[in-house]
């Protein structure tokens, strides 16, 4: 456990994955509320919304007027998502939105195909333009994901030599365009990692892109999302995406039987962080208070675990009465 | 990660934990039915029903015609929980009972007042009847439980050395009366434990009873319950309670906002252990077939992950689509 950082990087999630996978029709108002409470919370970077085709994503129609609708803090970074030239140009019309140069690859050649029509060796030339593109908008690459590090539903697991193969090509991509990557995400986007892929494929990056910090976007579609970060926090790793109240879950990445889970849940994260002496910088009650304001503005019961069971205190409490 | 096991044992508590806290009157057949498809499974040891007071838990009211109903499988150890001499009689008159010599203990002195209404010495010294109660009924002591072994919510975190007195008078009991405790469990009954302290607290059994094996019952109240069990896993521990689907769950053990979470998940459990190489014995589709038997006759969506989003298969499964 000696390789246990001493703080970590939380980045939250939730308002983006949470929202996108809802019906249509809550409020900004609302959105706002929880995006505000998240940055009361500590959190420094927030992913509120993505600029994507609103005929597919209508939750994220508004994108516009929910950026504009938030009392901004001035240490907090309020990001977006986009997949294409047009949502780029709406992000940059959005005077609110912290822009950042992030590339996506793909590491299952199969799920790039049905995710975005062409396979993760063509996808990945593509990053080549988006290079370029940032470079003309004055944006330096801030970082790279890597989806579906560890697998996906189509291929089952990809193997670490797959993995290398596009953590070599982003290398390629950092010589020939002259940037170096700051961030590079693995991403377990259908919950197939375990603790020890976690831990080789961690190395596995590290190995390939020595300058860039290896951060870790991970799902929790089939339970071991937690325990994926401590295999992650006991290799070093100090940068997360995570998901208020585990706001969020893909209809799509499990097989049926009503839908996966979502990313790791923040305040369920910062918990076990600071349980084992990881500061986080974050207010565990507050990060409590937001997940149960997500929970109210969805309406039913969000699967965060310390949001209802509370954060313990020395005193005062009701007692258990559990037998074992 | 070399100390990892080669096999581990899962004992299922997801029959009694999970319908004692439901409302009473689910049916004999149904709960019959949910333990037939767990022995199904491979668990060769599942906690059927408790034998306590009806009035205050009348869920249990049927545990004898609940065990008479079962069909049973030579295999499988079907055993019961009693809290006094009452409940056991109870439990001796059922014949299908697989009766065990199991005691308790508690390292909360606060929590035992509550739970027992005397201090944990009192309850410890208590113990020394069943030792000879059990020596009477030809019962060998099969198992210990120290309950809050990590803390609890009215005295927070139970300090090392507390646990340790508590592991010392089971030591001297051991002495004093004659036998040798195959199995020691620490449980986390409210969800306390982290993985720093279920690594020194597993390591201090192992140091006050060498010769007992040392098990885990984890709760997932506060989202660690995953992250706790590979600690426990990577400390070579391979014995661990869990509930099928998540089942289970106290509303005393949090404070307040909609209750606590139960034990850890079985089939995310044995998903942990198989994707590590770590062997269960335990058929995965079985399993998540169970749960979600579990999920139609309680009624409304459980907290298991693997059962939602289904046994990654290599080919053939419906794509994901999430972005990240």
């Amino acid at each position: 456990m000696s390789d246990l950082p001493q703080r970590v990087e939380i980045h939250e999630e939730g308002p983006r994955e949470g929202f996108q996978i809802e019906p249509p029709g809550f409020s900004i108002a609302d959105r706002a509320a929880l995006v505000e409470a998240l940055a009361d919370c500590g959190l420094r970077q927030i992913q509120v919304a993505s600029f994507v085709n609103p005929k597919r994503v209508p939750q994220m129609a508004d994108a516009a007027e929910l950026f504009a609708a938030i009392r901004k803090r001035p240490d907090v970074r309020y990001t977006a998502l986009w997949l294409n030239e047009q949502g780029f140009e709406r992000a940059r019309a959005t005077a609110a939105v912290d822009l950042a140069g992030t590339l996506y690859f793909y590491a299952s050649d199969a799920f790039s195909r049905l995710n975005n029509g062409c396979g993760a060796a063509q996808h990945a030339q593509e990053q080549r333009r988006w290079v370029a593109r940032y470079r003309d908008a004055n944006l330096p690459i801030q970082s790279a994901y890597v989806m579906t590090a560890f697998g996906c539903n189509i291929e089952g697991e990809v193997s670490e030599e797959t993995l290398a193969t596009s953590l070599r090509f982003i290398a390629s991509l950092e010589q020939g365009e002259g940037f170096r990557l700051p961030k590079l995400y693995l991403a377990d986007t259908v919950g197939l990692g375990h603790p020890l892929a976690v831990r080789r494929r961690v190395d596995l990056a590290r190995s390939i892109l020595p300058h860039a910090r290896v951060g870790l976007h991970l799902h929790d579609t089939r339970g071991l999302g937690m325990a994926n970060a401590l295999a992650a926090l006991e290799q070093g790793v100090d940068l997360f995406d995570a998901s208020i109240a585990a706001l969020g879950g893909c209809p799509f990445c499990g097989n049926a039987h009503g839908g996966a889970a979502g990313n790791i849940c923040t305040e369920d994260l910062a918990f076990l962080c600071e349980q084992m002496g990881v500061a986080t910088g974050l207010d565990l009650q507050r990060l409590v208070d937001a997940a149960r304001l997500a929970e109210r503005i969805i309406g039913r019961r969000l699967e965060g675990k310390l949001m209802h069971s509370g954060i313990p205190q020395a005193r005062g409490q009701r007692a258990a009465r559990a037998v074992t």
